[in-house]
């Protein structure tokens, strides 16, 4: 099967235009099929900021409300998206941005909780992914680029997560692709120690992960990542990688931390 | 050849929900292969305002310097686009936005003027639009969906006029496909007296246009609209007519104005 590398990038690496901009000129080098999916980063806070938006995080989760829905569309499907798109076809790769509502990419469905009102965020499957629209635009050479903004098919846009968004489509695509998915962001990988950059784990089975999320060694944001990085291990992606923006283009001899199931694998 | 329909639709309607909606639900019913052009409408100069930004329109076209540009980026692009999708999806329409950055679709080049300097403005030209990637969008039962926002190819987003964008669109696309071009916007065609909106001409050839533009009885919003009318005319087009975006499901019986060359035509 042919290989697919999906990648995602970070809201810290976005929000450094140099950086991001070094990143973008490594992706497009990159061989074979590939998807871009990035994240948000601080633009959308302060524009609400700006705006006179409240931002209200409830377990990393930004509460989207209608207001809130609207900054998340033009920051990350406008601004962010299109900007990395000019600049990946500036670098000679064949850009096309999407969010989930273009051709029915990704659908979801608004999150229904229990005690906490999450707004305008929606939570999607590996059965809701446009496998064959994807696998399209990818067999004519184009590079899709996807915003974290899905939609319910019923008119509502939604906001959704990209690391999941990131581990869906992964997974999604296995049938169709041997894939390969690469959290990048702007540590080295997973840390044992976090103030320790040089403490990056080169390997991390659920057994170890689950032992360091009981004892809190593991900060809590890596958490969810670390959930969507094992649920595509587990959905059968080959290869589950969480680096620095900066090892993109030399993966095999870079610092990162390698998603395994079992400590033998 | 197959028909292809392409409909621009104009800000006034844009910034009303409820004809907004109206619009899209018959946009989505029109048979055929089709492609929507939108412009942006006033979210932009608020926003702008808000964000105290300031705007200046030279001729009816906005100056736009780097923050403008982000602006526009992001409510065209994003908010105004997606919305737009969302809803076509919703009516079954199997909506795709674009920019003129996704795919290289409009590769366009910043404006150079004598006296005046417009900013990130952009000018494209037929021989600039990507037809392959458009007609295989529509192939695969797409209806791509297109936000006035062009790349010079160099990784800068540039500012298009969606009007001229529709044009230059249904001109690249007559080798492929027997095009026409429909211009909704909040009046029933061009008006010989702008205060009466029954004085809709129903036919306007050119030599027409060219008196009533020297007489000033066709207002200065609409030459550069007719301008384009025109030249898509001239490059091939079949058909362009201008009308309400009301009238856009029973375009045959409604009131509109069709574009002719020659008065005998």
């Amino acid at each position: 099967m042919e290989q697919l590398t999906i990648v995602k990038i970070g809201g810290n690496i976005i929000d450094d235009d140099a950086a991001l901009a070094s990143f973008l000129h490594d992706f497009a080098s990159l061989p074979g099929k590939k998807i871009l999916v990035h994240g948000g980063g601080k633009l959308a806070t302060q524009l609400s900021t700006k705006l006179n938006i409240e931002t209200t995080l409830i377990d990393g989760r930004r509460i989207t409300d209608a207001e809130t829905l609207r900054v998340i569309t033009m920051v990350y499907a406008g601004w962010i998206n299109k900007t990395i798109v000019a600049q990946l076809q500036a670098n000679g790769c064949h850009a096309l941005g999407l969010c989930g509502a273009d051709g029915n990419v990704i659908l979801a469905s608004k999150r229904n909780h229990a005690t906490i009102d999450y707004g305008f965020v929606g939570d999607s499957s590996t059965g809701h992914i446009n496998m064959l629209l994807l696998s399209n635009l990818l067999e004519t050479g184009l590079v899709p680029v996807i915003a974290p903004v899905t939609h319910d098919g019923k008119g509502q846009l939604l906001n959704t997560n990209a690391d999941t968004i990131a581990s869906l489509l992964a997974s999604a695509l296995c049938p169709l692709f041997e894939t390969r998915l690469v959290y990048c962001f702007e540590k080295e990988g997973v840390l044992l120690d976090p103030e320790d950059d040089r403490s990056v784990m080169a390997q991390l089975d659920a057994q170890t992960f689950d032992a360091l999320k009981s004892s809190g060694q593991i900060s809590k944001g890596m958490i969810p990542k670390l959930e969507n990085a094992y649920a595509a291990k587990q959905n059968g992606v080959s290869e589950v990688v969480i680096t620095h923006a900066r090892n993109i283009a030399h993966l095999g001899l870079a610092q990162k931390t390698v998603i395994v199931q079992n400590a033998l694998s």
